[in-house]
C-alpha cells in the first residue's frame, strides 16, 4: 500500500545534537537514563545519542567515560537504535586519522553499541567518509552519509547529487542533507528533494537547525518531495539553534500519508521529562540560541558569527564586525567554497579576522589556511584562488591524493604512547581522539580524582510556579 | 504577471497579540514608540497594535489611557495601516453590547487612528459581527471578517466556507482564519484553503498561535493554497503561544511566487530592539508559554489547560484534572461545539469544573452557561442538548433573534452614569467597556494618582554578555 510506504521515520536528537546546541553539550548520563525506557517504547527510528561534540565534553567537563556513556545508553535502550554523528576520516577529533584507527574506531563503537553511524566531512569530500563506511558495513551496522548543505556558485542541485550518488555507490543506507547552519530555505528544499529521489533509490533524510525558523517548513515540503526520514529533537530542548520539535512534526504528519504513527502522549511526558532536566543546565543556555536569521543575510552562520564577535571583543575591535561578516564570503571563495562547518568554519572565520584586522589581506596566514591549501583537508568543493595559494604556501607540495593515504598506521604508536594509563582499547581511541584531555582524564581516572565541573544551583522556583498538571 | 499578484502580505503582531500572548499584555507605549519609525519603514500591510486585550490591561495595570496609545502609534506610525481585533458585538467587552455602542466605538476608533479591524464573535454567529462591519465599511476602513477555527463534528470545511461566503456577502474585504488555539494542522489548512479560495473572492489571511509548533508550516501550506495574508511577530516576541517569527516566514517565502519583498535586515534591527525590550517585562514570561501539544490530543487549549490546573489546585483538587480534560468535551457538545475562545472557553471549563467537583454533572450550573442556553451569546453552531438546556433554564425564553436586537440603546444612560469624570466620548466608551476599572481609571486621572503597576528589577547581567554584535 502506498500510504504505509510514505510512512516517516523519526530520529531524536535530544540526546546528541539538541543539548549540544542548547545546553553547550553538558547534559549529563544521569539525566539520560532515568527516560530511557519511556524512549525506548516511543518507536524512533533511532535515537541520536553519541558522537558529534559529546566525546569531547565528556572527557573535558564531564568527566565521564564516552565508551561507558555508550553501554549504559545501549543497555538502558534495548529496542532502539542508537545513532551517533561520525566526521568521517576524522572521526571525533580535530584531525585525519590513519585508516587503522578509523577501522578500530568504528568497530569497537559498533561493538559498545552504536546501531546506526551518520558519516559525513566538511568538505563533502568522498575520499574521507569512504574508509569510514566500509567499515561500518563490515560491522553490520547501518551507515548513513550525510551530505553538508551550503550555498555557493558551485553548489547547485547537480553537485549535491553527484555527492548523493557516489554515497549511494558507496553503500550508504540512507543518505541526509545535514543543514548545520540553517541554510536551506523552503524552495531550495523542494528543487533538492525532487532531485535526490530521482537520482537516488536509498532513503532520504532531512536533517537541519531551526536557528532560522524555517527548518519545519523545510522538513515538511521534503517529505513532502521524497525524505522519509526526519530529524527531531522533543519540544522542550527544540527551536532556535536545535531542532523542529518532535511533538509539532508528529502533529504535522498526521493525517497524510506520511504520518508517523507516534503516540503524542508518550512523547508529552518525554518532553516535560526534559524541561526539568534543561533547568539544571541554566548556566549553559545563550540568549543567541534564539531565532537568528542572520545567516540568511551574511551566509555565515549565527553560531560563528557569536564566536567572531566574542573574538574581535577580546581585541577591542568589535566595531570591525561588518568588515569581517564581508571579508568571509571573500575568503570562503579563495578556499573554494568549503561548507561553514567544523573545523573549516575557524579555517575560514580567524584568516577572514587576520584580513581585516592586519589591514592587509593575507598579510598574515594561519596555519591551517596553509594546510588547507596544501591539501590536507581534502579537495575543495570549487576552484582554489592560485595567488592566495602561492602567497600562503609558494611551492610546497600540493597532495590531490585523499589525505589519509599519507598517513601510517598509528594504532601501534598510540598504544605504546598512552601504555598503562589504558586499560582497554576503548581508553587508547580515547587518548588518539584527544592526546591532552584524553591522557589527563584517563590520569585523573587512575588517581580516582576525576571531578566533574560544578553546576550551578537552580534558579529561584518563581518560574516553576505552576504545575505541568 | 502571476508573481506580482502572488505577493503575500504580512500583518506583524508584535504591538498587541504577541505580547498579549507571552507577556501577558503588559507592553507600554513607551517601549513602542523608540521603534515605530523603524516599524513604519518595513512596508507592513499592517501593524496590529490596538484591541484584544490591550484596553483592559492599559486601564487595569497600566494606567495608559488606551485611546491615547492609540492617538500616539498612529503618529508615530503614519505610513502603516493600524490594526485592531474587535469582538464583534462585545467589542473590547465581555458582554453583548446595544447597537449604538457598537456604532460609538468604532467610530472612534476609526477617528483615532484604527484602519483595519479585525472582526470576530466567539461563536462564530455573523449576526454578531454585522452592525461593527457595516460600522467600518461607513467609516471607510477596512473590515476583515475572522473564523474562529475550531475541530468539532459540526466544523466541516462546509461548515467554515458557508461562514466565510456570508463574511463576503457582508462585505468583510478580507477574511481571516483565526486559530487561537494551535489546533490547525497542515493537512486541514490545505483542505480549507482549497474550499475557501473556490468560495469566496476576496482575499484571505492566515492567523494562527505556534503553541503546538505547526503554525508556520500551516502558513506557508496556506500561502501555497490561496491565503495572501499572514500574521507573524518579530521573532524576539515569537514562537511558543504566540506566531510564527516575522523574518522567518520572509525567508521562507523568498524565492517562491509568494515573496514578501521585505527587507530581513531591517526586521533583524527591530528583533534585537524588542529583544532588549522583552526582558524588562520577564516577571510576565511563563514557561508554559512554550511548545505544547497537548491541545492535540485533548482538544483543549493549553491555555485553558494552565488556567484550569490553578483553578483545580486552589481547591485542592488538582488530581481531578485527567477527569476536567474528559469532561470538557462533554460539556462543549452540550452547548452544540461552540469555538473554545473569550468567553466561551470560560463558560465550558468552569462548568466542566464544575460537574467533575460536585460529583454529578449540571448538578450545580453557572450564570453563564443559562445565559448561553438562553441564546445570549447568539446561536450554537451545531444542536444544543435539549436535557440539559432544560435543567438549567426550565422553561425561561430561548432567543432566537441576534442577542442585540433585545439591547436598548445604551450611550446616553452611560453618559449620564460617568457624568463629568468623561472628558470626552473616547472616556464614555472607556467607562462602557468597562464600568468598574474604567471608572476607576478616570477617577484615578481626575485625582492625578495614576500609578502602573510596578516592574521588578531587570535581571543580572548575566545572560546578556554577549553582544548582538
Ligand atoms: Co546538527
Ligand atoms: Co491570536
Amino acid at each position: 500500500m502506498a500510504s504505509s510506504s510514505k510512512k516517516v521515520m523519526v530520529t531524536d536528537l535530544v540526546l546528541r545534537d539538541a543539548h549540544q546546541s542548547l545546553l553547550a553539550t553538558r547534559m549529563r548520563t544521569e539525566d539520560m537514563l532515568p527516560i530511557c525506557d519511556k524512549l525506548d517504547k516511543v518507536g524512533y527510528w533511532s535515537l541520536e545519542a553519541w558522537g558529534g561534540a559529546t566525546f569531547d565534553t565528556c572527557l573535558r567537563f564531564l568527566k565521564e567515560d564516552p565508551w561507558e556513556r555508550l553501554r549504559k545508553l545501549k543497555q538502558a535502550l534495548p529496542k532502539t537504535p542508537l545513532q551517533m554523528l561520525l566526521r568521517g576520516q576524522n572521526l571525533l577529533g580535530y584531525r585525519h586519522y590513519s585508516d587503522d584507527v578509523v577501522e578500530a574506531f568504528v568497530k569497537k563503537s559498533a561493538e559498545c553499541g552504536v546501531d546506526v553511524f551518520r558519516i559525513f566531512d566538511a568538505m563533502n569530500d568522498m575520499r574521507n567518509i569512504e574508509v569510514s563506511v566500509k567499515a561500518v558495513l563490515k560491522a553490520g551496522k547501518h551507515a548513513q552519509g550525510a551530505i553538508c548543505y551550503t550555498t555557493s556558485p558551485v553548489h547547485t542541485i547537480e553537485h549535491f547529487v553527484e555527492i548523493a550518488r557516489e554515497m549511494e555507490k558507496m553503500g550508504c543506507q540512507t543518505i541526509a542533507i545535514k543543514d548545520m547552519a540553517g541554510l536551506i530555505t523552503p524552495a531550495r528544499t523542494v528543487e533538492l528533494y525532487q532531485a535526490l529521489s530521482k537520482a537516488v533509490k536509498v532513503p532520504l533524510a532531512f536533517h537541519s537547525h531551526t536557528t532560522v525558523g524555517v527548518a519545519n517548513i523545510c522538513m515538511y515540503l521534503a517529505v513532502e518531495h521524497g525524505a522519509r526520514h526526519i530529524d527531531t529533537a522533543i519540544s522542550s530542548l527544540s527551536w532556535g539553534t536545535s531542532h523542529s520539535p518532535t511533538e509539532s512534526m508528529v502533529v504535522a504528519l498526521r493525517e497524510t500519508p506520511y504520518d508517523t504513527g507516534l503516540n503524542l502522549e508518550q512523547l508529552q511526558e518525554i518532553g516535560f521529562y526534559f524541561r526539568e532536566v534543561r533547568k539544571k543546565y541554566h548556566q549553559f543556555e545563550s540568549e543567541y540560541a534564539e531565532i537568528d536569521t542572520r545567516v540568511q543575510v551574511s551566509q555565515v552562520p549565527g553560531g560563528m558569527i557569536s564566536n567572531l564577535s566574542n573574538q574581535l571583543k577580546e581585541q577591542g575591535a568589535l566595531n570591525r564586525m561588518n568588515e569581517v561578516l564581508a571579508e568571509i564570503p571573500r575568503v570562503r571563495e579563495d578556499l573554494g567554497f568549503p561548507p561553514l562547518v567544523t573545523p573549516t568554519s575557524q579555517i575560514v572565520g580567524t584568516q577572514a579576522v587576520l584580513n581585516v584586522l592586519t589591514g592587509k589581506r593575507y598579510k598574515s596566514i594561519t596555519n591551517e589556511v596553509k594546510l588547507y591549501l596544501q591539501g590536507r583537508y581534502g579537495k575543495a568543493p570549487g576552484k582554489i584562488n592560485e595567488t592566495v595559494r602561492s602567497m600562503a604556501i609558494g611551492n610546497e607540495e600540493v597532495i590531490t591524493c585523499r589525505p589519509a593515504d599519507k598517513l601510517k598506521p598509528e594504532m601501534h604508536r598510540l598504544r605504546d604512547e598512552i601504555g598503562e594509563l589504558a586499560r582497554s582499547e576503548e581508553d587508547v581511541l580515547t587518548y588518539a581522539m584527544f592526546p591532552e584531555i584524553g591522557r589527563k582524564f584517563l590520569e585523573e581516572r587512575a588517581a580516582g580524582t576525576l571531578k566533574p565541573e560544578e553546576l550551578k544551583p537552580p534558579k529561584s522556583a518563581e518560574a516553576t510556579a505552576l504545575p505541568a498538571y
